[in-house]
C-alpha cells in the first residue's frame, strides 16, 4: 500500500482529535448548567467518540469538499467532525441491537452504563440499555448541531442537512434490514447487498464525500463522479469488514473476531460458504451460527471451513474488484491531481487494512 | 374550560393528521424501493402517530407562526408535523426505557415489535427493543427531513433546526435525569423540577412556540414573551400529566394509571405525598412503588393516601398557579388578540384536559 496515505490519514486524524476535544469541552461546560447526569453522558460519549478509530468520515467530508473546489479548510475540518459523531450515534444503538460488549477496544455504551449500575441496581442490564438508547441520541442532536452551526452560508448547509437526513434513514433502513431480514435463514444475495449498500455504502463512503462536496458548491457533474466512486468503495469495504469480523486481530481491530459468528449475521462471506461447503461442514457451520455460547474449538473450526471452501478467496477477489471499479472511475475523472490520488490511496487503504 | 378552544383544537388536530397521512403516504411510496421491511417500519411509525393524539406540539408551531406574525399559513401547516414525528421518535425510545406495554390506546413500538416475532424467534423481547431503537431514529431522520424541506427560506429554516437541536438536547438530558436521578431515593424537589423543565416545559411548549415563532421571522421580544409564557405553562402540564398518570382513566388518557407507580416514579405529586405521609402511609407507598406486581388494592391504597395527606390538592394548586402565571404573561403582552385567546385558551385546556 501506498505509505503516503497512512500518513495522510495519520495527520488527518490527529487533526480531528483536536476538533473533537474542542467540541466535547465546550459542550461539558453547557451542559454543567443542566445536570452533573448530563455532563456524565457527555463524558461517556467522549470517551466512545474518541477511543482510537479512523476517522474515515470526517476524513471523506474534509476530501469531498477538496474535490468540490472548496477553499475554506478550517471551516471544513471544524465541520467534518458531525459525521464521527452521528458514527457514534449509530454505533451506540447497533451495539445494543447486536448485544456488543467490545468496541474500540473499551466497553460498549450499554455495557459502560450496566457498569455503573452493577452494584447499586438490581436492573442494571435494562439501566444500561436505557442509558446507551439516551447517550445515542444525545450523539445525534450533536452531530445536527455541529453541521448546523458550521461556517458555511444557510443554503450550502441546507442542502447538507437534507442529504444527511438521508444518510441516516438509509443506514437506519439498512440495520433494519440488517436485523430481521437476517432472521429468516433463507436470505437471499440480493437482500444482502442491499444492506451492504444502504447500511455501508451510502453512509460510510458515499454520504459524508457528498456531504464535504455539497458544503464547497459543488456542481453536479462532481457530485456525480463521487457517488459513482463511493458506492463500489462502500461495498468493498465491507466485505473487507466482514473478513475482518471472522479473521481480524481483536488488539487492532478493537472488536471481537467471534461476534459474527455468534450473532449469527448473514454476511456474504458466511453465505458463500455456505453455498460451497459439503453437508458436514454445512452441519459445523449452522451448530456455531448464532450460538453466543460457541467454543473457540467451534469458531476455529468454522474459519477453517470458510478458507477451505475457498470462500474467503472468493469474498476477497469481490473486495478487490469493487474497489478496483471505484477507483476506475477516478482514474478516468478529471478531479485535481491531489484528490484522485487520495482517493485512489483510499481504495487502497480499504483493501489492506487491518482495522 | 372555554369551548371555543376545545374545537379550534379539534379542527386543527384534523388538519394535522392530514398532512400526516400525505407525509407517510408519500414515504410508503419512496421506501418501497428500498425494502419491504423499510416499508413496514414506516407503517408502524405511521400507525403510532396517528393514533388518537392530543398534536398539542405542531399546533403550537402553527400559533407560533401567527404570534410572530407569519402569513403562509399552508407552508407552517406543512411543516408543523415535523414536531409530532420527533414526538413519536422520543416516545418510542421512552417507552422502551420506561418498559411501557401501552402507549394512546395501542402497544408501544418495542411491543408491537415484539409481538410480531413472539411466535417464530427466541429472542422476540430483545427484538422488540432493536426494532423500536430503530423505529425511533428513522422517526426523528423525518422528522428533520420535514423541517429541511418546509417551505421557508434557508436563513430561518437555520435557525429553526438549530432550535430544534437545542430542544431535543434537552429533553434528552431531562430523560437521563429521570432515569438515573430516579436511582437515588433521596431525589431532591430541585432535581425534579428541573425535570419537570427540561424533558416538558421547554420541549413540550417552549420549543414548538419557539420554532413557529423562528420561522415567522418573529422579532427578539415576541420570541421573548412565548418563552416566559411556556416555561410556567409546560411545568403546569407536567405537573396535571402526573396527576392524570396516577388518577387519569385508561379508556381516556390511552396509558396505564397505575405504571406510574409500577416504575418508582418521583413525580413531584409523589414526593409531596412522601413528604406529608405519617409512617405508616409511607411503609405503604414504599412497598407499592417500583414493583412491577403490585397489585390493584395497593394501588388504590397509594391514591387514598395522595388524597388524604392534601398532596393532591396541593400539586393540583400548583398547576393552577403555574398556569395562571403564564396567563399573566400573554394578557400583559401586545399579541394580537385572537393570539391571547388561542394561548390563555390552552392554559385553560391544559389544566383542565382529561388526557
Amino acid at each position: 500500500m501506498n505509505e503516503d496515505i497512512k500518513t495522510t490519514l495519520k495527520k488527518h486524524q490527529k487533526l480531528i482529535d483536536q476538533r473533537l476535544v474542542i467540541f466535547f469541552d465546550e459542550k461539558e461546560r453547557e451542559l454543567k448548567k443542566v445536570s452533573d447526569l448530563a455532563v456524565k453522558m457527555c463524558r461517556e460519549i467522549r470517551d466512545f467518540t474518541l477511543r482510537d478509530g479512523k476517522r474515515l468520515r470526517p476524513i471523506l467530508v474534509y476530501y469531498g469538499y477538496l474535490a468540490g473546489h472548496g477553499k475554506n479548510k478550517k471551516a471544513i475540518l471544524d465541520a467534518s467532525i458531525f459525521a464521527e459523531l452521528s458514527h457514534s450515534y449509530l454505533l451506540i444503538h447497533d451495539d445494543i441491537i447486536d448485544r456488543d460488549k467490545i468496541r474500540r477496544g473499551g466497553p460498549t455504551m450499554h455495557k459502560s452504563y450496566e457498569q455503573k449500575y452493577a452494584k447499586t441496581a438490581k436492573n442494571s442490564e435494562y439501566l444500561g440499555i436505557s442509558g446507551a438508547i439516551m447517550a445515542g441520541d444525545l450523539a445525534s442532536a450533536f452531530a445536527y448541531e455541529i453541521l448546523t452551526d458550521s461556517k458555511f452560508s444557510p443554503v450550502l448547509k441546507e442542502k447538507a442537512v437534507k442529504k444527511m437526513n438521508q444518510v441516516l434513514s438509509d443506514v437506519i433502513c439498512g440495520e433494519t434490514m440488517d436485523i430481521f431480514a437476517g432472521l429468516n435463514s433463507g436470505i437471499k444475495k440480493g437482500d444482502i447487498l442491499k444492506i451492504l449498500e444502504y447500511k455501508t455504502a451510502r453512509y460510510t463512503i458515499e454520504g459524508p464525500l457528498y456531504i464535504g462536496a455539497i458544503l464547497a458548491g459543488a456542481p453536479e457533474n462532481i457530485l456525480k463522479i463521487l457517488s459513482q466512486f463511493a458506492i463500489p468503495l462502500g461495498i468493498a469495504f465491507q466485505l473487507k469488514d466482514d473478513i475482518l469480523g471472522m479473521f481480524g486481530n481483536m488488539k487492532v481491530t478493537g472488536k471481537s473476531a467471534s461476534s459474527d459468528i455468534k450473532e449469527g449475521k448473514r454476511t456474504l462471506l458466511i453465505v458463500e460458504t455456505l453455498r460451497l461447503a459439503d453437508k458436514k461442514q454445512k452441519k459445523e457451520i449452522f451448530k456455531a451460527l448464532g450460538d453466543p455460547n460457541a467454543t473457540e474449538k467451534q469458531l476455529k473450526n468454522v474459519r477453517e471451513i470458510i478458507k477451505n471452501t475457498g470462500a474467503l478467496d472468493k469474498i476477497s477477489r469481490k473486495a478487490t474488484e469493487f474497489a478496483a471499479r471505484a477507483s476506475g472511475i477516478i482514474e478516468k475523472s478529471d478531479l485535481a491531481k491531489e484528490i484522485k490520488q487520495f482517493l485512489i490511496g483510499m481504495s487502497d487503504y480499504i483493501l489492506e487494512r487491518e482495522k
